[in-house]
């Protein structure tokens, strides 16, 4: 089967997320879509939850790196494969790798979350730690690469992007008539890849992201017209601590309608509000999709909403709530 | 429609439990299954997890709670409705009650898990704590039956039994093939409806149930031939803590190839494997089948196995085990 793709700088279209599809289906989960007229009520909208925390590896970004390292195979590149990752595309690199013969090395901050160091380790991936900063991170990965690895890097990246997409070309199948597609905002993976299934598949679709305030450096760069390149990070969603991408940032300035930052409070309760209704332990990145529709209820009010849930590596040792 | 049930102290079978799928469709949420390739090759064997803690109120005890207070409706059958519960048929039959204009009572033991105190209330439920003992939830019961209210108690009743045998009938569609279905045993209620359903619709299906050690009353009724109605029971699995029913017995000790006792550690590992493997947190109870195929892979050995997951109610601050 001939399938679509782009080169990894390109910006994707639809017929490169569905080729991904098509390329990943059998190796990634259908996740399940939830909701609750209870809570539905409570919210003035009716709410679904794409559970990606329920994806193997316990996030969507085991969709781009399968992605990534499938077209690898397709396109007969041989050889171990690296990132830099504060746990999540590394764990779901490492067993996208480890699925198709490949070693792949990760570069991590070294406060990262605990169970996404195991993740890394038990998905059969070698772990090189840096000092928490994205230039580090970056130079930690050029060591690698340096060294003969293939970068797949964890967001800036149209193979990556396409794979992530392929979320939302599964949702619109599973929800008719979605209204509105929310998802999270970090180095904008998700977001671009969602956004352009979403404006293709669902019409009148209006394409949401989700932001902490502390890390809402996507915000910023749209209404500065630009990509800002430096933030000063602080924030508990530490999947969403990285700068957007490059390519990510075209995407999203052209095709997401607006990003709504998020407090640290408004995470906590969103993850509380999660648990207590659908006894799903989200981590705090997927949080700020349900906290952006507890702190702007007019803006969902009445509409049929799709948002996606990144995914439930939590430190149970950590939790910001109580119950 | 006319629609097939039995009395409550009348043995079902599967035309009504199909009656109760038809009747209670609309309330329940059709719970997921997953699978997990890389546990299944280290499992031996094609294990997937019918997803009840997803069910709404946290457990499947919704399906029986649902099934009984629809019956009431149908049957012309005013009034409010009463139970004893740890927990999660309480929580089940409040909001069974609440979604149909009836006010619900639950007679809980004092030791109940707090998060399933607070889902009692939270779906509009009236609490009576009682003594931790049998013998106390029952008089509890009585009392509030002296008053009018409707006993529906947890588990040795017919409509509960259908109800909770939906999740095989849901399950048997969801994944072609099964050799196995495997549910933990508490009071019975979930194991008695779901052989039924398993030997009427699944080819050749063996049925195993899974008991903590500290609660093993069932297997020692089985190896008696009669029910035994004491028990010294001693386990954290706090919705297996129950002394298994009548009209439960009855049916286990027909349809039921065996029981399968499971330890405390064993519980506990669980526990942690289906965290660490699903991110899922599953409480004690649902952990007893998972413990039982890592106590005793051979009798699961190259099968397809359906294991039926009770709950999510799970205490956050007291887990049994560290990450």
């Amino acid at each position: 089967m001939l399938m679509h793709h782009k080169a990894a700088d390109q910006i994707p279209d639809i017929a490169d997320i569905i080729s991904a599809q098509q390329r990943i289906n059998g190796e990634i989960r259908t996740t399940p879509v939830l909701t609750d007229p209870q809570l539905n009520t409570e919210l003035g909208c009716e709410l679904w939850l794409k559970c990606e925390n329920l994806q193997y590896t316990g996030a969507f970004k085991f969709r781009g790196a399968s992605n990534a390292v499938a077209l690898l195979d397709e396109n007969g590149i041989t050889g171990d494969v690296a990132t830099h990752s504060s746990g999540n595309h590394g764990a779901a690199l490492a067993l996208a790798a480890s699925t198709r013969n490949r070693r792949a090395w990760v570069v991590m901050p070294d406060n990262s979350v605990r169970t996404k160091v195991a993740a890394v380790r038990h998905n059969g991936g070698e772990i090189v730690f840096c000092a928490p900063t994205q230039s580090a991170r970056e130079k930690g990965l050029a060591s690698l690469v340096a060294k003969g690895c293939i970068p797949i890097p964890p967001y800036d990246h149209a193979h990556i992007i396409c794979g992530q997409g392929t979320a939302v070309v599964e949702m619109s199948g599973q929800i008719p008539g979605l209204d509105i597609i929310i998802t999270p905002v970090g180095g904008g993976g998700l977001i671009s890849g969602s956004a352009i299934a979403a404006r293709a598949l669902i019409s009148d679709v209006e394409v949401i992201g989700a932001e902490p305030e502390g890390a809402a450096d996507t915000a910023l760069s749209l209404s500065q017209g630009k990509r800002v390149d430096q933030f000063p990070v602080d924030t508990m969603a530490d999947g969403l601590r990285a700068i957007v991408g490059v390519l990510n940032f075209e995407i999203i300035r052209d095709n997401v309608d607006r990003v709504i930052t998020v407090s640290e409070v408004g995470i906590t309760e969103a993850m509380a509000l999660v648990w207590q209704r659908f006894r799903m332990l989200i981590e705090p990145s997927s949080a700020t999709v349900v906290a952006a529709i507890l702190a702007s209820p007019e803006s969902f009010s009445g509409r049929r909403v799709g948002a996606i849930i990144s995914g439930g590596n939590v430190d149970l040792e950590n939790l910001p709530f109580k119950t």
